[in-house]
């Protein structure tokens, strides 16, 4: 009887977990275009697309200026939502951040007001301090269109990181509070 | 049996729903001001700040250009994520929008990049086509510190959406794919 309840509650709460995956099967507004394709792994950190990125919390909006001119917006899987909720650095080992950009135009209907375009890149930050140890802890991991840009891009990652946000894990994005 | 079952299965899933809620009492990085306040209703539309609204899913993030200067992030309930998903218009009852507002500034660590500053305001569209018959099925909130500007500032909000987009249920953001 034990491992029937044990099953329900199992069932139960897959049910749950998986709303926010099937929605991202829908075919209305939403949908990323990294998500539609079959992702491979990024060069030297062997990064992948997690499943259900775009359906994490926010951290924080940004804008990148010229020359790239892009509006984006960095989500975290739960792990590193309650790192960010707890204050705790270094982040945790299973902490994955997502960074999704797109061209940042003028709002065709608001003046004043300039919002995503079509997507460039969406880009990760795995944590696994084993794995990765030999890049203070993370991995990285850059996508268009859901396959990974070439090994030379990755080679710029690590060292601008570590360069400017020593002191915040290698991580740029604070919580937008 | 049965009854203890059913019960089984909403308790687990209490516990799933409640873990944003739950990580929202943090002390780290995160919190948001307006969630610091006890709320009041808006002036005319007497629309509330909804509990755990910093969890919601990202809907796209925007900038507002001068005389504001903001960098924003426009998040909804799981009500206003389906509807965006299968594209449904008008936007079902129970649909609530949230726009946070911070303050648009130069990243410290990255010249390129501009971040959010000080929070400024954190805005709700709350649907509800019988109680807000008379202004296209929407209640308007604005609040700067949990508590709602004044009647003056709400008067502004319906006019502004019905002569701009009315053709997406007086709703300017698009989903960011």
């Amino acid at each position: 009887m034990k491992s029937a309840r044990i099953g329900l509650i199992a069932a139960a709460l897959a049910a749950v977990l998986a709303v926010p995956f099937v929605l991202a099967d829908g075919s209305g507004e939403k949908g990323n275009s990294a998500e539609t394709h079959a992702a491979a792994a990024s060069p030297i950190y062997g990064v992948t697309i997690p499943d259900g990125y775009r359906q994490w919390q926010l951290i924080a909006p940004a804008v990148e200026g010229a020359p790239l001119n892009e509006i984006r917006a960095v989500l975290g899987n739960d792990i590193a939502i309650k790192a960010y909720t707890e204050g705790t650095l270094p982040f945790p080992d299973g902490t994955i951040l997502t960074k999704l950009a797109w061209k940042h135009v003028q709002s065709p209907e608001f003046e004043p007001a300039s919002i995503p375009g079509d997507a460039t890149t969406v880009q990760f930050m795995v944590k696994d301090s084993v794995k990765y140890k030999d890049s203070g802890g993370w991995g990285f991991g850059r996508f268009v269109n859901g396959q990974p840009v070439d090994e030379m891009q990755h080679q710029t990652c690590l060292g601008c990181h570590q360069a400017r946000v020593k002191d915040h894990d290698l991580v740029f994005t604070r919580w937008a509070r």
